[in-house]
């Protein structure tokens, strides 16, 4: 069967001849949909493959996590990052490059972390605070633990019940494709400090939201709705988890002495970096693309997210070299992301007076890209079909289901921007995410070139439609 | 081919006939040894297959860390391991359990230990202090690094060169069988640190001696001759040594902050746990079998060596199980291994006056036996074969090198006491081996149950074999 087949095949327009179905035989796929031929675009295969040789974007996350490292929100270290951004995407060649700064609130930084067993078997414990967490005492705070399995145990346990404990949640997190265990287990970082201290926990400790089995806590934020005072809260290692869970289940009461100092230092500068490459009909709208430049502290932000400002900018310049197209695109390596995506607001509210054509960001990493998914309104429709053939030769499927976004683009996508995910595999996104192993190493070079020929190719495809690609119901 | 083959071609007695020769057409193979055939012996082929459904071993090292956790030499956990040992030891039936204790001088406890590249590029880089490091000044040094591909390269520096400076020694272990590359890349961590001392460095700073790619640092002790003061010396984790070199590699001159402020804290007690099967003949000798309960204090001891105590005692029980023998069994949990080997060194000396058959130890982790070597004196010859037969069927190969031992058991062999090394794939051991991944997580309960069958197979054969095993030649 040709590579190309499976996204006809989803594309649905037609359904089968009779005919059809005497050769098949099956009657189930009577009932599926075919789609109108498309006829692939040389030009766009042709960027497409020489994208699979491609140096750029492993220049860039080389270089931004060996000369920059870690680049959490606010920080001195954010600051030295968009300067090497304004230098690289000038070197490569892009216009209008420019840093478009604005403020960060309630800037949250980590403190001492440390965490043991004080009985029945007293040992050392590896977590990290979550981004908003409160803080213990200097001197750490000591009291049982109240286990719960699910969030769901949690959110069964009565109003007063966790008063001067522990909550220990230790739900465990699968690793998905589509990345979808991350929304599924991930409230219990989410929303579970908040459900645990309107029940009166004295603090939680989380099983990290990850899918390995080390000892590197995975990090990230977490909130309290107002009039709910943040308490101590942070994430074990899955393997500290999984050893806490065994102690549990000893059949002992369980106490713990953490120590948490994080603290809220006010207001500091954050700022989006964007570069161009102007297009010839200024009316066809912008294609806004990219990733988000701030990364946790733990690790080097490898993954998350100098792939992305990788991929995305290695695309752009191929579409840059290739001559001049119809459509401006527009590269945004977003300011902050990880501490409530305060970036990708700013963008939207400093550029919703602008026509775009398309918004899409890149954020799960550096593996694959396995399936895409358009929302193109009814008069660019042809559109998404071109993108799913051009794109079927590099292993990528095309899904059904509605456009996400993503933390970046999703503010200006809910102004009604069309969009487009390219969907990365997380099969080992989150064995990595928000933790010390985010680093350089864990980036495969051959997949990370297959990222940028799907994203060139798609570019390549949107750049030069002849169709109008119009706004597309705002997202409510 | 029969898994026994490669066994019986390894124990070379008789040469191939000329019809044999003529057989396999290949002259190379006339100039090996055909050896006369050995009847495996169905007691032990029935022990050993029992013991791969074993849970006595995953029930110690599960125990061990999840009641225990790290157990640092001369710790209170220590402490709490030797009496942990005993009730499990007492619980599992063996007979004269008890704590040979001994002292340990000059112990050294770990401090705070950061350290972050100043320039050109501020980062964090994770690393940990040596065993018997030196401290930096409590706010650390601040110094250029000068960079050494290999210890060659280090020996190479002229003298005095280093002054006021921060040797970066970064050579690359790779991960074998049979783990010699801890051997020949180990001497970074065994010799480097005296090596730039006497050179006139300020402090060291290692590539961890490890075969992942993580940012995990790999501890283990390195040691000073006598005149030479200590210097800071640490291990940076995998990742985190690439990252440097990728930033040495950009040219400029390299500035680190180090803080180390471990300390030496003076005497502890320590102590060896002793358990016995006892024989039906005590002129025969005792077998003498264990690993070390102490271990590395960043993980919790599951692979090193937690396993080792594990299954050499789930064979010895089997045996305990099975019936009187004619040999005493004596498991032993050795006390300090990893910071001098002070265990081994009690217990020769406790126990010199006595008759050793065999000593052997497990510390290699918990991945499968893949190769035996003996060096039973010439009246035991046949011992060795019979146990090359035993294990064959499991997987194991018959090695032709001299026995190693180990740091445990070492001191016993060189008194002139027959050993056995049951060699553990170390393809993955030096990915965990002294880091915080040393975690239950890191066994694989299928291979545990190997080994405890490769154990129990050899310990069957020895424990009564009818032969007189003498002593061999004492090591130098």
């Amino acid at each position: 069967m040709s590579k190309i087949l499976p996204a006809l095949l989803a594309a649905t327009a037609l359904t089968f001849s009779t005919a059809a179905q005497a050769q098949t035989g099956n009657t189930a796929n009577a009932r599926r949909a075919m789609p109108a031929p498309v006829a692939p675009d040389p030009k766009v295969a042709a960027l497409r493959d020489a994208a699979l040789k491609d140096d750029v974007a492993w220049d860039i996350v080389e270089g931004i996590t060996t000369e920059i490292g870690p680049r959490p929100d606010g920080s001195e270290a954010e600051g030295r990052a968009r300067e090497w951004a304004v230098a690289k995407l000038k070197k490569l060649g892009f216009k209008n490059v420019r840093i478009e700064p604005y403020d960060l609130n309630n800037i949250w930084e980590r403190g001492v972390e440390t965490a043991e067993v004080v009985s029945p078997f007293p040992q050392p414990l590896r977590l990290t605070a979550l981004g908003n967490s409160g803080a213990t005492p200097a001197e750490g705070l000591t009291a049982p633990i109240v286990y719960f399995e699910t969030v769901n145990d949690l959110m069964l346990a009565p109003e007063g019940s966790l008063k001067g404990k522990i909550a220990f949640v230790s739900n465990a997190m699968q690793a998905t494709q589509d990345g979808s265990g991350y929304g599924s287990n991930g409230i219990a970082r989410f929303l579970g400090p908040n459900l645990a201290a309107k029940k009166g926990a004295a603090a939680i400790v989380i099983r990290s939201i990850g899918t390995d089995r080390g000892r590197g806590p995975h990090a990230g934020g977490t909130n309290f709705e107002p009039g709910v005072a943040p308490i101590p809260a942070a994430a074990l290692s899955v393997a500290d988890a999984e050893n806490l869970e065994r102690i549990v289940k000893r059949g002992k009461t369980v106490t713990l002495h953490l120590t948490l100092t994080p603290k809220f230092v006010g207001t500091r500068t954050s700022g989006n970096v964007v570069a161009e490459v102007p297009g010839t009909d200024p009316k066809a709208g912008i294609i806004t693309i990219g990733g988000h430049l701030d990364s946790w502290d733990l690790g080097t932000g490898a993954i998350d997210d100098g792939a992305g400002i990788a991929i995305t900018t290695a695309a752009a310049k191929r579409l840059m070299d290739a001559g001049r197209h119809r459509r401006t695109i527009r590269v945004v390596w977003f300011g902050d992301e990880e501490t409530g995506g305060w970036g990708g607001i700013a963008y939207a509210k400093a550029h919703a007076d602008e026509r775009h054509a398309l918004a899409a960001e890149s954020d799960s990493g550096a593996d694959n890209v396995w399936k895409v998914s358009t929302n193109f309104p009814e008069s660019a429709k042809a559109v998404g079909d071109r993108i799913a053939v051009a794109l079927a030769p590099i292993g990528v499927v095309r899904g059904r289901e509605d456009v996400h976004g993503g933390t970046d683009v999703g503010p200006t996508l809910a102004l009604g921007v069309a969009g487009i995910d390219l969907h990365q595999s997380a099969l080992r996104y989150f064995d990595w995410h928000h933790t010390p192993e985010d680093t350089l190493d864990r980036i495969d070079p051959e997949q990370l070139r297959q990222n940028v020929a799907a994203w060139t190719a798609m570019l390549a495809t949107v750049a030069d439609a002849p169709e109008e690609i119009g706004p597309v119901p705002a997202k409510p």
